[in-house]
């Protein structure tokens, strides 16, 4: 029944264009995950613009309800740049340059063949008595301080650079301080995770029911986005409670009875799965899509190295296009209408035949919000596949959400199709 | 000299699923634009997960330095959903069920033949006397309450959801209690967009360097993002000040020391330029691509009626479906390379003829990590554009970033020199 002891953490992300909203975040889930290595749990996250007096005042909020304080940019050389005097000014240290990260960065930029700026000059000031963060990939270096009792660490906000410095540099700190601390009941963590896709969350909901024993300290998260239903397990990572499931048999578990659903662990996509399977297959792909506009060639060719197993794309948004790039009969467009289980059929053979690849994939539907009529709704989505000599098939779905979303649940339904019959999974 | 004085907004989101990020914000834009509307400006952005003392903490530090605080998500029909009992927590109200609440729900579930099951009936708890915030488009209230002196609202998380209920209930509420707290210093802002694309920060910093005069209180944001810089002007509607400039009058005076890289205004994006020029000028387009993999089209089909417009796109990812579907000369590729200016022109030209289109767009290039020659580095991209009879034209880029970063750079690129053959300037 004893939730583990856990030590909070609070991220500050500063910048003024933040507050406006309209940027993915991929800065939190990855300092969750290292915070939880140590046993430190993110549970506030705060975005302040730049000003210094709104960021002490953040800063000071923050070190009272976290022990863990992780600051992310506003340390560029701008003079909106203004997290160093925001920390000086909250611990009340002065601010001065510091000799080794002058030459850190003057080394970097010399790799380049540049000197440093008198902007860039700023980035090397620290608050006094603050370690230095390297920072092994751009000019700006983080710092680290202790400051009422708390763990501070300011870095930039740039994934590239943050990342490894969080690695590298924070991890290690934090850790020691940690065990200086005697932060004895602090329990290492660890996050596991589940991708799965076609249902909604109640369906997932159900099929977990029950999973977590009475007592346990593992906590179970189920995220609904268009695309998936994202399923995790956070837990410590070894249990020594007598008769408690581990958070591995647990995830085994879990996995047993999604197993008709799941794409994917940890950091997989849809695309990346089904690109490893094609690879492991030397399967070669072509692909027609209709509605989804390019999306599922823009998805595929995310992944480093798609080229070997994609060899073309062709977006027939008219019905012209569809006659002409895939050999569609006209007539079968005008019985059937483009939106039709015959049309999918044919674009998927057109497209396989014409580039002589072992599989065509393909999408027509109607993203709306025009384009519906008294048969065929809006959200109305055929997907086909065709795999050569009696391996066709095709598939309907009616989607709900705006164009956006249709579009993006659409891609998502035709990756899985060609996902499922790349596993030899029987079509649901 | 003096800035309009301004009440502060927090904005708090709820949902441990937010903690950790991946999640792309789209309400705060469209709150802070709102708020401002009334002279409020949002200075702070909370997120917090799914548990009522670390809500009800977030709560109290809000009402401490903000006047308006908005809550999002929380209030759907699950356990998890927590912001009832939280601010009822907070602000020392007993939460009871409240009768219009519950019939306008079974309302709405009556449209939908259904009726409210035991988990949404909780939604239509509310605090007591607090005021009860329709959802003409879901079934979860919301709620207003004033504590401590601050004016609180509770909303869904659903932008569909949120966005009619801060315009059509929050505003109206927010705008009588700031005339019942004769709350006459406060300035209704204006906040007016636009947007460059094609040149680094620094170019469009240095354009508008003494754009705002001394002492105005108007002020300028320069954001940058991988596919554009976008500068704002942030302002009182009305200025009374002797000699000071209006924000209109900058605003024009911005747009013509930018003209030269300015793609749009307030909310448009290149797509959505791109789509209005060619709908008006009754043109048609099909694209080839190459290293960008579908997203050109994607971004095409993300605006509603591009059917009429956008014919085609062939992503022509293996030499092969290059030679295949837009009649690159097979020998061209081996002499200069598929990422060449030459086969850009081969690709734009081959597309146009084949579709029929009034124009044909192409990009090749190197998105990496691999790929690369000693003479092709990673990030190399040709752009192509055929319009016809002597209207053909390339345009070669070098873009830094991942693969990704470079798939945005390149797409941008290529619909940018759209625009401008679009708009008859001479490319640049």
């Amino acid at each position: 029944m004893n939730k583990p002891r856990r030590w909070s953490a609070e991220t500050i992300a500063i910048g003024s264009e933040l507050l406006l909203g309209g940027h993915l975040d991929t800065n939190s889930l990855f300092i969750a995950g290292q915070l939880a290595i140590c046993g430190i749990e993110l549970r506030y996250k705060t975005t302040v613009g730049d000003d210094v007096s709104d960021i002490v005042a953040v800063l000071k909020t923050a070190v009272r309800r976290a022990r863990v304080v992780v600051l992310t940019g506003g340390l560029g050389p701008t003079v909106d740049d203004l997290t160093r005097e925001a920390v000086a000014c909250a611990t009340d240290r002065r601010l001065g340059r510091r000799k080794v990260a002058l030459d850190e960065m003057a080394a970097r930029l010399a790799e380049w063949g540049r000197t440093p700026t008198t902007s860039q000059i700023r980035q090397a000031r620290i608050p006094a008595g603050a370690d230095l963060l390297s920072n092994p990939v751009g000019t700006a270096p983080g710092f680290a301080v202790i400051w009422k009792g708390s763990f501070l660490a300011a870095l930039p906000g740039v994934p590239r650079e943050m990342e490894p410095m969080v690695r590298e540099s924070v991890l290690p700190k934090l850790q020691q301080w940690l065990r200086d601390q005697r932060a004895v009941g602090v329990t290492p963590m660890v996050r596991r995770v589940l991708h799965t896709s076609g249902v909604p969350e109640s369906v997932v909901d159900q099929k977990l029911i029950g999973i977590i024993p009475k007592g346990s300290p593992i906590q179970l998260g189920i995220y609904a986005s268009p695309m998936e239903i994202m399923v995790s397990l956070t837990g410590p990572a070894a249990i020594n409670q007598l008769g408690a499931m581990s958070i591995d048999a647990l995830f085994d578990e879990a996995r047993d009875r999604l197993r008709d659903i799941l794409y994917g662990e940890a950091d997989d996509t849809m695309e990346s799965v089904v690109g490893r399977l094609l690879g492991e297959q030397r399967l070669t792909l072509a692909v027609a899509e209709s509605c989804t506009g390019g999306l599922i060639g823009h998805r595929l060719t995310q992944i480093s190295g798609s080229s070997a197993y994609l060899d073309r794309v062709a977006v027939t948004y008219s019905n012209r296009a569809k006659v002409e790039m895939l050999g569609v009969p006209k007539d079968m467009i005008g019985r059937h209408g483009a939106v039709s289980s015959e049309v999918a059929a044919a674009m998927a053979r057109g497209i396989r035949e014409r580039s002589g690849t072992s599989i065509g994939l393909s999408v027509t539907g109607i993203a709306g919000p025009g384009g519906a009529t008294e048969t065929k709704p809006v959200g109305l989505v055929f997907v086909g596949l065709d795999g050569g000599t009696n391996a066709a098939l095709t598939k309907e779905f009616r989607f709900h959400g705006d164009r956006q979303v249709i579009k993006q649940r659409a891609s998502q339904a035709a990756l899985d199709l060609l996902r499922r019959w790349l596993i030899g999974m029987s079509h649901r």
